[in-house]
């Protein structure tokens, strides 16, 4: 009988959780829900507990895989913060969670267990080294180098969004001008726009997203963004190609400096569309050196990347074994 | 008996051979040479033929590691070209040496082998993750990831010289503005100098450096820029300062993006002293995130990291045999 594994994801607003066996691609059960009002990481590991313990109906995973939207260290298993939901600091996860089901666990951040899942499971499946990368409330990434994760020597690697693309642009609330985070994440493309519009009251650029927006500034996220570069907006349509520019010079660098296979883009900001997706192509292709080759490829997991990461990080506990 | 190994080093303008005896840090016997004018591939590799030789005095060795000044490919042990001497095109150096000397050969481009060398033998000691740069006619890099070369997808890794760090910046040779190699090579330290020198005779600014040039510009190179700065010379200063800003950003977006323990700098540039030293420190450590921690050293094996780091590389075939 092949053994069961249990996937965890405490995705900061979601928590989710996931029920396979090994070596299988369905899940023989998964369920996921949203964080509720007011949730802190008690409350939050009490909801991943009961999901997880009604997938199982009683039986015992033989590994459990956990990712964590969050700073989390693969090495103790240890969850340092939570941008999102108060009281996770220092948490020993790992440990609270093999003590509940008496099985081993692997955490690690949603980044390398995203990265872990895409090359296992999806875009990256059959390829040696790739970075995935997240483009959505921030950037984020990380790595697998000779089919394995890379970490870094204090599990940092993969924090593409703070390299900084141009030492002229913006400040960044890492303290840095120019990161490929402040040019190209969902919440600071739609400040951007939104701090144009607001110093450039009677100008032609930008009236259709003021339209579409219903003239509540507010109301501009990415998705209205793109809707008016679709429609021709030109405001808008330079809000998305800077953010594409900034994602393909950050590629392009990481392509001439670690050379991988593939680059997987997932999150939010790469459902933008066409303009997004040429111009971070082209400029990637143009930053990296012409000897460099590589591929650039949609996530394929969406949002199950960190569920179906999980289940690769616990399977490696497995075989471990 | 103690295997002996054969390190050799085609440098370029330079060719070395040593012997040494496994696990041991003292050449039994090396010698190096330039290469004479008018050389081509042909010539470089029967110098070194018969450098070797006569080092081994009649000797087989256990197995051989070759540096190269230019492109190579480890997986097939080809030179793809040399950009300093002529005829090297498509080389098989590997099958080449293991036909002339009976014994197992790898090769790799010297910016790999000389990250291996200073891993193994130099300020890397004991350290499991570290990228090599060279800062010198170009900037180039190598990785040792998990205590191993990391040569990318296609042998390409390292390339930290053409990561883009300002697009505002200079041409570089490689199409882009602003790559690293433009700002912070000495060819091109020197170049930037003696452009604003012609463009700027009556200056007060860089008098100094002129003076100190024998008011011909074209004996401006980088020792002498140096030397101007600790004079006190704006223009120097400031040259020097814009290489160590430059290599500063590299490292810090290289350290977000793989979190390496440690960078280890080699190359004429890296005497410039210490504005280069401290501007590069500070500016690695204001682009890495405060969490991202690395150290920064010097290279320690000077010109014979190459030749180090070949030996290395042989000693991994004795190992795998």
């Amino acid at each position: 009988m092949k053994p069961k594994i249990l996937a965890l994801d405490f995705g900061g607003t979601k928590l989710a959780a996931g029920v396979v066996k090994a070596g299988e691609r369905k899940w023989q059960n998964s369920q996921r829900q949203l964080s509720p009002p007011g949730a802190n990481a008690k409350t939050d590991i009490e909801i991943i507990k009961s999901l997880a313990q009604n997938l199982l109906q009683g039986e015992k995973p033989a590994a459990i895989g956990v990712s964590f939207g969050g700073p989390a260290d693969f090495a103790t298993g240890t969850v340092r913060l939570s941008h999102h939901v108060p009281g996770w600091e220092n948490t020993p996860l790992k440990q609270i969670l093999e003590a509940e089901f008496d099985a081993p666990a692997a955490i690690d951040n949603d980044a390398n267990v995203a990265a872990l899942g895409e090359h296992r499971f999806g875009a990256g499946e059959g390829c040696d080294s790739l970075l995935y990368i997240t483009i959505s409330t921030g950037v984020g990434g990380g790595w697998v180098l000779n089919g394995k994760p890379w970490r870094g020597a204090l599990g940092m690697a993969g924090e593409i969004g703070h390299t900084v693309v141009d030492p002229a642009g913006p400040l960044c609330l890492c303290g840095k001008g120019g990161c490929v985070e402040r040019l190209a994440s969902g919440p600071y493309m739609a400040q951007q726009v939104r701090e144009w519009l607001e110093s450039n009251k009677e100008a032609e650029k930008g009236q259709l997203l003021r339209r579409l927006a219903g003239n509540n500034l507010e109301a501009i996220a990415p998705p209205l963004i793109s809707e008016a570069a679709a429609r021709g907006d030109e405001l808008a349509k330079e809000a998305i190609a800077r953010a594409g520019w900034a994602v393909g010079v950050a590629i392009g660098n990481a392509a001439n400096l670690i050379n991988p296979q593939l680059f997987v883009l997932g999150g939010g900001v790469t459902k933008a569309g066409k303009l997004f997706w040429d111009t971070l192509r082209r400029v990637a292709r143009e930053t990296a050196l012409p000897e460099v080759e590589f591929a650039i490829a949609p996530a394929k997991l969406g949002d199950e990347a960190p569920l179906w990461g999980a289940v690769a990080l616990a399977e490696q506990l497995i075989i471990n074994n």
